[in-house]
């Protein structure tokens, strides 16, 4: 993968948590990606769920790995527009997940802060994608809701 | 809840992990009860559904936030065989349980390992209830996959 084709899936992830935003969920989307194939995408949906395990890339693993028939997505990219917070690291690490490409840092919940060795340790880690853009959308989403 | 009531709930999360291993899934078990009602019961499913995040914790917490019509889950219990691994520490957190009794230690997966303040700060948990038994289950199952 390159650079450009990092910036093209974020996009991608970034609709995703646009429409997450539009349906009144917390902003985050995410996309999976194998081999140039998007395999998923996915939005924040714990509030039509009424679940607070329904974050973008638990479905988006779900998704991929159905797409795929198989439960591993060593071979594919994860791209989500915040980083990962505990649950969904440790959902990438059992995915053996190959690369995760994340935009905005969080700060508060994410997994570097609670469980920086959680993911497995073949996978690619890029931060930083278009981060302001991804922290942009959520902080827009809760000055709104104050 | 007493000591009797643990005992109690964890035997019933330890015939959901009898359900998993009579399914060929790693045999963990998962209730979640709410001032003594049963809200669900769960297993581990990862092999049936192809599915990395089927973990018994995981639809157990969706299964009871769906029984109760709300998200999170302060006033109840979860029961589980087995030491929940990051992904279902981080899904506990979020929902907010009030208490986690789990059964055997997980040294290799557990959350303690790599996250030991994942858990909502509020959340009562309690160790090792019935742990041979949990743990006996486990062991049997991988010995006769070998």
């Amino acid at each position: 993968m390159n650079q450009k084709d990092d910036l093209f899936y974020m996009k991608q992830a970034l609709l995703e948590a646009r429409r997450a935003a539009d349906c009144g969920e917390v902003p985050v989307g995410a996309v999976v990606v194998c081999r140039g194939v998007v395999l998923a995408r996915a939005h924040n949906l714990t509030e039509a769920l009424n679940d607070v395990t329904a974050h973008a890339e638990m479905q988006a693993i779900t998704a991929a790995a159905n797409a795929l028939g198989a439960k591993y997505l060593t071979d594919c990219t994860l791209y989500v527009t915040v980083e990962p917070c505990v649950m969904c690291a440790g959902a990438i690490a059992w995915a053996q997940t190959g690369r995760l490409v994340f935009g905005a840092a969080d700060e508060k919940r994410g997994y570097r802060k609670y469980a920086p060795d959680a993911l497995h340790p073949k996978t690619e880690v890029v931060d930083g994608v278009m981060a302001e853009e991804c922290a942009a959308l959520v902080k827009d989403f809760f000055r709104k809701r104050r």
